[in-house]
């Protein structure tokens, strides 16, 4: 570590739980700020905000640097602090599932979820064509999930990596904003409980989201 | 190579222009097969749409593997066959901004570019305050890769990154989905004149979109 120590900047309710779940699971040593949304707009509060010109979680430092994006954080620590833990190497034979659902988790899963979400509170009719093709594509992603689940017990393969640490959020917590039944999604349903025992994860939860029960189910 | 050749299945006005930019620009040898849109749908055509779940593009094959995702097959791209090109190594000092900017072209630029092209379609009021919000990221992506164009050549920094070759497509082409108005960001402008000149580049428009002069200004 550089004798330098992460800080781990998030915003309740948000995507930066991915970050503070990904510190628990590697075991580094970090700093945790957390902030709660400014009630009258949900958004982050100023002292968040001003942290990085994209005013929004997640945001780590590390030394001089100050990273956001929670993508680009969970690349930068797996590469330089995980020791190969939670990602695949390139000559393994899951590196390309790995690589596909480590970018499939936001660049499909949470954009089609976040658009969904965005229709929904610009209160666009479920019988608007748009809204027809953006629901499409959030249900047509969370049944490429549920394929997959089917046949691995993590989305890159039999352990859990980077993908699943990106990709839980959208599937759990983000279903405050967006309600999705997963009551047609066994395996995904499955894999969220095998998630919820992994003592990481409910040890980040805790400290991240102190008030609230994960949804798991 | 392994003694095989990558297939890149191309839409046509859409993100899998990137993957053929990436193999012009890495010199490799690769099989171009170009879809026309539906017209009546705007979508991807049934003998591309059944290549993967997600049915969009780019997909790519490569021996066995079928990979969609354009972050993905980047990452799978100049990991396997790159030979470090086009990646900046863990190492070096432009690391972070590179891993920042790579991922920030899909999770961040993309996404608030695209939701606002969701919201325009949707006919969503300009007032309407979800479109304010909206329409505020992505100003505050772009004005994000305006400062940073200002103080650097390329978004990793000195040199060409796979950053660039997911960014550029959001600047240029998708605008004909989202008129985005470039005047007021010199920087950018100045970088996609610079884009422009490069061989592989216009090598890469000429076959994919052959039609079409690149929305460089």
């Amino acid at each position: 570590m550089k004798n330098r120590m992460l800080t781990v900047h998030h915003l309740a309710r948000s995507q930066s739980e991915r970050i503070v779940w990904l510190c628990e699971e590697l075991g580094l040593p970090y700093e945790l700020k957390c902030y709660a949304r400014t009630p009258a707009t949900g958004l982050a509060p100023p002292e968040l905000a001003n942290l990085h010109p994209m005013r929004n979680a997640p945001v780590i430092t590390d030394g001089e640097l100050v990273m956001a994006e929670s993508g680009a954080i969970v690349d930068y620590i797996t590469t330089l602090y995980g020791n190969g833990r939670l990602r695949v190497a390139p000559d393994h034979p899951d590196f390309a599932q790995f690589v596909y659902w480590f970018h499939f988790a936001n660049g499909s899963l949470q954009n089609h979820v976040g658009r969904t979400m965005v229709i929904s509170r610009a209160k666009v009719p479920l019988d608007n064509p748009v809204s027809v093709g953006v629901r499409g594509r959030m249900r047509r992603a969370l049944d490429l999930v549920e394929t997959r689940l089917g046949t691995v017990q993590y989305l890159a393969g039999p352990v859990l990596t980077a993908a699943d640490i990106m990709s839980v959020f959208t599937l759990t917590t983000m279903r405050l904003s967006v309600p999705i039944d997963l009551a047609p999604y066994p395996n995904i349903r499955a894999y969220l409980a095998r998630i919820g025992t992994r003592e990481s994860y409910r040890r980040a939860m805790r400290k991240a989201e102190p008030g609230l029960e994960p949804l798991l189910t």
